[in-house]
Order: structure tokens, then C-alpha cells, then sequence
């Protein structure tokens, strides 16, 4: 179990603020991530990676000459928020256009995401990279929806590598893309992980089993077995890779990668027979490496990953590179940077406002303070539905958002913001300090709703109803959720068809948004009635059935009390 | 807990293996250890390391440029054999001697220690360095009784540094030595590790508390205490160490070693707790360390070591290397040895012998061929006994040990050897193939022993009861155990005491081997009353109390046997 710690809540940025005293000569701390300590070439492509915490080496550990240019830490197993995300690329960004690589997970999917579309407003090119190895988790032509889990090494060591060689942004991630295509990883679990401060393991193993096709964050696995032998384990992993074997391909790099208590020596002893396997199939086996990289905090299990090599991503595979947990050959010595990094934010451009948005700001600001009020209420409500099926922290991402926001149109409308920038700049507070995938798709749905309306114009019934319809559509794309997944889609596509319908036939906004906060309250309560999306742990996904999902609850008391307010403001 | 391997027994080797195949470029793989696969400069002083297995990177992760020119590994926890110390050593001679390095521990002091001076007997010139860092082990007036533990790192890497600058055989064990007495460890345990196909940990800690100054093999520590958060865990180890700290030092390196399954994110949140209080002392830690340097399988935990430095061991430790599992700044690339490794040893040199010592080596030969009989039938008790205090293998290692000592002494009569070379020969056979502690103390009992013989005269009760005095004096200066500590030494102590006192009072050979065998069968059971000596497990010591001690027994075993030999034969 994971026992160091002072407080839960601050273990992974003290982890994080540690490794940076002791890699100095590698890596710079910034606010929710490091940049490279070594000084790099105008105009080279950034390679930018991150996620989670608890997966060290990944993906701090990966940063340095060849490799990363700087990486993105969110909690323990929660993905970075967007304003993280884009703050850290800011830092890295050396006039090159960035690469921004994460492990292909839904909070991940939608926080970079969005990250690399504020980049992108801003003028930077970011091309995004979802790590898809996990061959357990989807099938081969479904390539795309794989997870990702040791493969991140591969993607980005030879991502890492093609920018250290000065290719162009189009052409590091071409090879990124390919690398990742060609990259097959497949894992086994024997016993799950502790969460700081947590009293039981996210998950459990029975004794003498091994879980096959686990998630690195105790994702359900596709079945399990009786612990095998080191011969017969090198067999359970290898035949479901080479089963991916593409034609003609005869050169590999392997990757045996312990999840944190599986030990050096017993991977070493796993090795002699997974290359004896792999020769025995007439694989030349490239660069071998045994070890940790990227980790489950103290989870017992391994992945063997592999990826069919052609002559390009051999010689970045082999390219030397120098990051804190990855070493190779004997990379150029780069001078330290020396200048001094600054984590001030500019202040937000506030675009002039007409005075009649002006007046729709100030009512949006006293809607989400009234949010705010109400969610503070429900915090801990809402904690207890979550934790049935998740981490229990729903309530408080909740709060933290909605306060976050509420401040953030205050002092937006004080600085004499209209209706669009005050809810564009209420959604970034929302995502940046709630954190989490609620905390993303809440700043998603409110920017991408503001989107719809103007700081001139007061918004009417139709630019109203096509902001949610422009937040639902964002919020499924990068998303990905469907309706019958359990999350706060299931409430939020009511709301917006009901909004819509009614809207069209000339309703009034107090009936068409009573009508749709309703539709989305019977949509989140009939939720307990759904088995939760694929993607959290399995035995907590049991017990949840019968209970209603927490994100569609509190979208709908959301919507209530919006109901409310309007009808009362008439 | 260890859970992949194929035998438990192979565990090790296979591990080494393993280790080779993932590090061609830096190790190659011997009998019983590995060798750098890289160029040496002629006459360069070695550096060879080594220990038990279950301790990766130690020993084997330390071999490579400006560390270790090779490593002995033994079995996981056992210390390797005489034989292999001295093969390993053999390979690495560059010609300009060896420093061999080891923890402070009863097996590794008796076989490194043997070892050297077989190999000073072929003209290589060997300095042991015990290294004997661990506070909790001793007080720091009796520093050379504590244990090794992380601070064989500090020790190795400056050891190493010193070597490759080209200095002296002197001069690098002075800095060798400078570094030990230099170096303190102090760790703490929250579980136990689990030897490979065992069901059970080694030793277990009360969940919520940790073990303080526990070793690395399960020995006993000094207290238990609740667990502590980061803070109050950092003032636990660096208060310890403070104490120690010598007058006007100002500059430290510093290592938090990870045993196992404490994981990196841990050790980094620790580490900023440790700098703080280290700095708030006003000393400046150079290039500091934190993950996995000294582990021990599985077991949950962490220790700190501090080195307090000064200019010349600051200058070593700085310097580059390129080990497997420790790398420090750019070292000069070296080229791959080519040469073909052979471990084929040649056949031992048999003297020229009389007739009448030919006669007497003939029936010593018959004697170890029953008491290797009589062994192997008294395994499965002598495992009984052994397991409940120990790791209930001396059964198997006195067959394996006792069986290889009668095949060698056979071989060596047949080639014409005397009674001195045969018995010589036999304790070789004995040390080589029982591996651990009995076997490296039956090994010397028999090689001292046949000193007092001779190849040319017929053994006489005089030399016969002097050769028994050398055997003790070998045992208990180089195996550092005393009567009442439990060990064979209990019984081996009134055997030889009677012995020579019977033969000094003109008692024929049969009277005298009679009465000695007698005296050590009761001091052997005697031994039941006794608490077993420090260094093995504290749950499992406990327990030996009311029983006697295998090793004790064994030896008033086969003393039973030869009295009755002699008898037979007059």
C-alpha cells in the first residue's frame, strides 16, 4: 500500500516537487508539471506528455534530452485540468508546434483535448497523441479505442527522439502516429494498489490468481487464471502480441514493465523466457528493456509491450537520450537553462461589451453564484452517490468548480464583461480548479455554450437553446460518452432535446427550461437502472447498479435551480 | 510477495540471466556472477562486489564503468560460495588487484574472506572491505559490527570512481575504507518480503506500525512504532544519523533507498521532508539519490544513508559511471571486450604423496563417505530442526556439502593425493556445493584442519587434535561467532577443548575422539536453552528457544560418527 505521505491531497504534487530536487540537471518544476532543466533549439518540435500521477517514471520521469521536452501531472490517477495542460505547453513551447502525448483515457481525451484547441486559439500548433497499446481493452480494429498503458514509453521515446533530430512538426507526428500503430502491450495482475490515504486496495486479486488485461488504474480486466509459471506467464503474454504480428516484420522492441511490486529480479527471471519466445518466433528483439516505466503505484503485475520495428522507428528506438528513468547511449551534453521561470498567469483580455450584456453578465454571474450556494449544499450528498460506483469525490469537484466559476464572473463582470466572455472565463475557472473529468466537461459544456452567445447582443430563446446544443455536442465528441453509459450525458441529452423542442414551438424560456431541468431529473434518477460505463473498477461497478450516476444527478439539480432562477427573473 | 518464477531454487540464477540478456553492454554473464562487458586498461585495480540475490541492483546493477569491474551473486538472501567468490575474482584481475567489497554479514565475511585468501595463496593481491554501515546493528564505537545495507553503494560507487581513476591498490582500499567509516544507514519496515515459493512473508509487521532499524533479510530491528506521515519519518531517520555526525563536516551525500515495494512517487514525497531537515542543519547535500539501490525482494520500507563527505570522497562519488542501475554524467565510452569468457576451471594440482599418507587419505575418504551417508539420511531431521529457527535448508546444504566433499576426496585418492590434500580438497568440494554459512565454516573447519596434516607422515594423535585447534581458531576468527550465540560453534568449542585435553593426557585416539564427540553431542543439546544470535529473524528466533540448533547438531553428528570410525579402525 502506498504509506509516505503527509497529506493525502498533496501527495502528488510533493512527490512531484521532490523528483525536481533530485534531478535538477534534468528537469525544471512549473505549476502542475517540469520542463526540461537543459536549454533546447528555437524552432524544435516540444514533446509534451503527461497524465495522472501514481505511474512514475511516467511521465515526469520521462523528460529530458531525446525524450520529452516537459510533462503534465494531474492528481493520482486523475488527468491534469485543461488550464494545466495548457499552461505547462506554454512553457515548452519553442516555437516548433508541440506534440501532446497522454494515455488514451476519457478525462485525459478531454482535458489535452480541449488544452490543444485554447493552444491552437492562441497560435500555437498542437497535435494530440492518445497512446492506444492495450490490446486487452479493445479489439485490433478497433485500434483506436484502446487504452494506453506501457506503450506511452515507446510512443514517446520515438516521438522524443524524432524531435531531438529537428523534423518538422508534421513529421514527428506522423512517426508518433506510426510508432503508436505499431505499438501492442498486454498486462497481468496479481494483486491491486492503495491509494494515499485509502484504507482498502482500489481492487483485489483472490489469492493465486492473476487478473489478465487490467488497467493501469484497476480498469476491469478480460478475465483471470491461476497464477502460471515464469515459462507459461511469458506465453500468456507473448501470444496475444504476436497474434498482432504484421506481415513481413521480423525486428522488435520489448518493454517488460514491472507495475510497481513486481520486482527487478523477478522480471529479469520473465525475460529469459518471453526472448526465448520471442527468437523462437524469428523476432529479432531490439533494445530490450526489464523494468519500471509506467507504474500503478504499488500494484503487483507486469505488461510486456512490444513494437514492430521498421527501419525509421528503429533508429529513433535506438536514438540516445537522457531522461531522469530512461537512459541510452551518450547524448550530447545540453547546457542548463538559466533563465528564471515564471508561473504568473496574464490576466484574461476582456473584449469590450455592449450595456445590455453587460446586464446579462451580471445575471449569469448571479445564477452561478446561486449555483455555487446550492452545490456547496449537495457536496456531500453528491459525494455519497459517487462513491458507490467511483472515487467519492464528485461533491467536492462540484463545489470547487462551481465556486471557482462563480468567482471567476464576478470579477469578469466587474471588469465590465458581456454574457459570452463572462461564461467562456466561468467555464476555465470551472475546469481549471475542479479538476477531473466532471470538473473538464463542465468547463467544456460552459465555454462551448458561450459560443452561442455575443458580449453585444442579450441572448434570446434560440442563441440560448443553441448554446446547449453546441455544449452537448462538444461534451460527447471529446468525450465519448454515449447515452446509456451512466455519466451526465444521460441527463444532458433530455435537457437539450427537451430545451430544444420546446424552444422551437415558441415556448418560453421559464417553460422550456423547467420542462428540460424535468426531463433531466427523471433522465438522472432513471440512471440507477443502467450497469456503469467500461472504465472504472469492476468491483465497485457492481454495486452500482441500482443507484443513480452522480455527475447526471448534479447536472439536473444544475438545471433546476437554473430553472428556478429564470423563472423568477421572468 | 515473489510470485513469478518457474523453481524457486533457479530463482537466482535465472534472474542473473535475465539481467545479462536485458544489459549486453555492460555485463556478460559468468558462472555465479557477471563480468563488465567492457574493456579494462591493464592493471587497473578491480573492484568486485557481491552478496546474497534478492537485493537488486545490488550487486550485479553496479557493474559498469567507473563502479564494479564484476559481482558474486548467491543464492537469494545466502551468501555465494568460496569457490564462486574466488572464480568471479579470477575473471576480473586486471593485474593490478582486487578490492572485494561486501555487507557485514556471517556468511559473506566467511566466504569473501576465504575466498581472499585462496586467492592471495595464487598471488592476486585481495583487500576485504566489510561494508558496515547500519546504525541499528551496533553502537558507533563497535562501527565494525554493523551491517551492510544501502550504504554498500556510497561505498561501491566511490570504491569504484577510485579504481577508474587509475589510483593504487592502497590507495583505493584507504578510500574504500575512508568511505565505510564515513557511511551510515538507518531504515525503517512497514512488511515484510516473500523468498520465492515460500507461502508465508519472511517476518510480518503489525499493520499501521513500522519496524525500525530492521535489516535487510528480515533481522531483527530495535522498536516498532506507529507509522509516521513524511515529516515526522524524515526526523526518525535523520536524527539517528545526525548523531553521528562528524565534527566540522558540512557537506553530505545522501541516498533514500526504496526496499522493494515503497515506491518512487513515496521516496520523492519523503526526500522533500529530508532535504529540509537535512539542509535546516546546515549541510549541503551533493547530488542526493532516491529509488531502488539496495532492496530486498518484495519487502515494504525505505532507509537513508548519508555519506559525510569531504573533498576526495566528494570528488569520487561525483565522478562518472555507467552502471545498469546507476549512471552519473557522460564517462568516456569503452570498448566491448570480444574475448571468448571461459569457466571451465582447471583440474586442482595433487602433490606428490608417501605411500603411508596415501594410506591415511584412503581412509579418510572412507570416513566422509559415511558420515555423507549418514547425512543424507539425517536431512529431513536436521531441516526440522533448522526450520524453526531458520530457513530450514542446513538439511539439504550438509547432504549437498558432505556428498561433494566425499566424490572429491574419492577423486583426489585415486589421483594419488596424501591426507593433507585430500582433506583440503574435500573441504573445497564441501564449501563450494553447500553454499551458505555451514557450508563456508565446514569448508574451513576441513581446509584448516588439514593443515596440521601433512602428505608424507601417517597423522598422529598430536597433529590430529592441533589440526582441530586451527579449525577452531578459523571458524571463530573468521565466523566472529561465540559460544552462546547458538551455532555450530557450541559444540565445536568442548569438542576440540576435550580433544586436546584427552590427547595431551596420553588418552589413545578412539578414547579421546569418543570423549570429544561425547562433549559436544551434550553441549549441542544444550544449545536448546540458549536464544538463538543475533541476525536472524526476531518472530522466528523467538520460537527457537527449547530448541536445539541444527548447526550444533549436525557437527556432534558426524563427531558421533568419526569416534565411532576410529573405533572400528583402531
Amino acid at each position: 500500500m502506498t504509506t509516505i505521505f503527509d497529506a493525502p491531497d498533496e501527495f502528488a504534487s510533493t512527490a512531484l516537487a521532490g523528483f525536481c530536487q533530485i534531478y535538477p540537471n534534468h528537469v525544471r518544476l512549473i505549476a502542475n508539471g517540469v520542463v526540461r532543466a537543459t536549454k533546447v533549439p528555437d524552432g524544435k518540435v516540444s514533446v509534451v506528455v503527461g497524465g495522472g500521477s501514481g505511474h512514475y517514471p511516467a511521465f515526469a520521469g520521462y523528460v529530458g534530452q531525446g525524450m520529452a521536452d516537459a510533462a503534465v501531472a494531474g492528481d493520482v490517477f486523475a488527468s491534469p485540468s485543461t488550464a494545466a495542460v495548457a499552461r505547462v505547453c506554454r512553457h515548452a513551447d519553442n516555437g516548433g508546434g508541440i506534440i501532446l502525448g497522454f494515455g488514451n483515457y476519457a478525462g485525459d481525451v478531454l482535458n489535452f483535448g480541449v488544452a490543444a484547441e485554447r493552444l491552437r486559439a492562441e497560435g500555437i500548433d498542437v497535435r494530440i497523441i492518445a497512446v492506444t497499446d492495450d490490446v486487452a481493452s479493445a479489439s485490433a480494429d478497433e485500434h483506436a479505442k484502446r487504452r494506453g498503458i506501457a506503450g506511452d514509453l515507446m510512443v514517446f521515446k520515438i516521438a522524443g527522439a524524432a524531435a531531438e533530430a529537428g523534423l518538422s512538426l508534421d513529421e514527428v507526428e506522423r512517426i508518433a502516429r506510426h510508432a503508436n500503430e505499431r505499438t501492442v502491450s498486454f498486462g497481468v495482475a496479481f494483486a491491486g494498489c492503495t491509494l494515499p490515504g485509502a484504507k482498502q486496495p482500489l481492487f483485489t486479486v483472490p489469492k493465486g490468481r492473476m487478473a489478465l488485461g487490467l488497467g493501469i488504474h484497476g480498469e476491469p480486466g478480460i478475465s483471470e487464471q491461476d497464477i502460471a509459471s515464469a515459462t507459461d506467464l511469458a506465453d500468456v503474454l507473448t501470444d496475444k502480441l504476436l497474434a498482432e504480428r504484421p506481415a513481413g516484420c521480423t525486428r522488435v522492441a520489448a518493454v517488460l514493465n514491472g507495475l510497481g511490486s513486481t520486482k527487478y529480479e523477478e522480471l529479469f527471471v520473465l525475460w529469459t523466457a518471453v526472448q526465448k519466445k520471442l527468437t523462437g518466433s524469428d523476432l529479432q528483439i531490439v533494445l530490450p528493456e526489464a523494468g519500471e516505466f509506467v507504474t500503478s503505484l504499488d500494484m503487483q503485475g507486469c505488461s510486456l509491450t512490444l513494437t514492430w520495428l521498421d527501419e525509421e522507428l528503429e533508429r529513433y528506438w535506438a536514438a540516445p537520450c537522457d531522461a531522469p528513468a530512461f537512459r541510452r547511449g551518450r547524448p550530447e551534453i545540453a547546457e542548463l537553462r538559466t533563465d528564471v521561470i515564471t508561473d504568473e498567469e496574464a490576466a484574461p483580455v476582456i473584449p469590450a461589451a455592449s450595456e445590455a450584456s453587460r446586464k446579462s453578465a451580471a445575471c449569469i454571474s448571479d445564477l452561478f453564484a446561486r449555483i455555487a450556494a446550492m452545490l456547496t449544499d449537495k457536496e456531500s450528498e453528491l459525494g455519497r452517490i459517487d462513491a458507490i460506483a467511483g472515487d467519492g469525490d464528485h461533491g467536492q469537484g462540484m463545489q470547487r468548480g462551481s465556486d471557482a466559476a462563480a468567482k471567476a464572473m464576478a470579477a469578469a463582470v466587474s471588469a465590465g464583461a458581456g454574457a459570452q466572455t463572462t461564461l467562456a472565463l466561468g467555464g476555465d475557472a470551472w475546469a481549471d480548479r475542479a479538476g477531473g473529468t466532471s470538473g473538464a466537461i463542465w468547463g467544456l459544456l460552459l465555454r462551448s455554450w458561450s459560443s452561442a452567445l455575443s458580449d453585444n447582443d442579450v441572448p434570446d430563446e434560440a442563441a440560448i437553446a443553441e448554446g446547449a446544443r453546441r455544449a452537448l455536442d462538444a461534451v460527447t465528441s471529446l468525450g465519448r460518452a454515449r447515452i446509456g453509459d451512466k455519466t451526465l450525458v444521460d441527463s444532458l441529452i433530455p435537457f437539450v432535446e427537451t430545451l430544444t423542442e420546446k424552444t422551437a414551438a415558441g415556448k418560453s424560456l421559464p417553460e422550456a427550461f423547467k420542462a428540460a431541468a424535468d426531463a433531466s431529473s427523471a433522465a438522472a434518477e432513471a440512471t440507477a437502472a443502467l450497469t456503469p460505463r467500461l472504465g472504472r473498477a469492476r468491483p465497485l461497478a457492481e454495486k452500482s447498479i441500482g443507484h443513480p450516476d452522480a455527475g447526471a444527478v448534479s447536472l439536473s439539480m444544475v438545471a433546476q435551480l437554473a430553472a428556478g432562477f429564470i423563472a423568477d427573473r421572468g
